[in-house]
């Protein structure tokens, strides 16, 4: 009976008391790294594929249970970040899911416009590493060949995200 | 032509020069956060399932990238591993992937066993969130109902990875 409305400060997490309690129980008490933060694999529902590793702080995690709506924490910027706010391309939340011990993030989506990377492509993870025997020297190989989206059209001259 | 074997020392990653270099070429110039780590997001290959979020350093992905099988580096032991040493669960790489400012890997395996939680489950993420409105004391879900194997008689009395 989801029917009530629910407001990201009515969420509260309990607090981390035992091994079985964190793994075996059914209370959500995640565990934040040092920087009031924890990493959230995003998946494509309807074909499972990595569209992005993003992260999220304590009001990122309520937000999106609260909302049904993907938030996260930018790193670059270090505010709070709903998900297509600028882009349009926002992640509905079809399932979400948490780790063993709690500090891991899985949830899977529906992004409006099929595209999640800033880039422009429908991944980040838009390049492959070979691996096995062979010449290193091979290089990275492009998985996606084309662009979703123009990030120049859709975000104009917002710094770009990616660090050195 | 993946004929010629490989060591990981032979295998050297390029200098960050550019940001066009990091998303749009073809250089491995992965960042490595300020513990020597990234993440990495492990799927079952077949399914798509997020079987488990785990870190590698410099030394695990290159050891990942040589031997076609995840290497990670364990936080909580502060030692490089070789996934399925202990388990036998061993994870054998059928593709890598690295995200556009090359800071998070995308593992896609197939696992000997069916199996990469160490609580015992097929994925780490066996627990559901509920999001949207509704009460929120409606406390995690169990996604799966039953364990693969039995930690115990795997792991026996290796001490155990979560940290409260």
């Amino acid at each position: 009976m989801r029917t009530a409305p629910i407001m990201a400060e009515d969420i509260h997490f309990h607090a981390r008391r035992t091994i079985e309690q964190v793994e075996e129980g059914t209370e959500l008490a995640p565990k934040f790294d040092e920087h009031g933060l924890l990493p959230c694999v995003t998946t494509a529902a309807a074909t499972g594929e990595v569209l992005m590793l993003g992260y999220m702080n304590a009001e990122a995690l309520k937000r999106t249970i609260a909302t049904g709506e993907a938030h996260y924490f930018s790193r670059s910027r270090q505010v709070l970040w709903h998900k297509g706010a600028t882009s349009g391309l926002v992640q509905k939340v079809v399932e979400l899911r948490i780790d063993d011990d709690q500090d891991a993030i899985w949830l899977r989506v529906e992004v409006a416009g099929d595209a999640s990377c800033h880039v422009g492509y429908r991944s980040c993870f838009y390049r492959e590493i070979p691996t096995g025997p062979g010449d290193f020297e091979r290089g990275l190989l492009f998985r996606e060949s084309e662009k979703t989206f123009d990030p120049l059209a859709v975000y104009g001259d917002v710094p770009n995200p990616t660090k050195l």
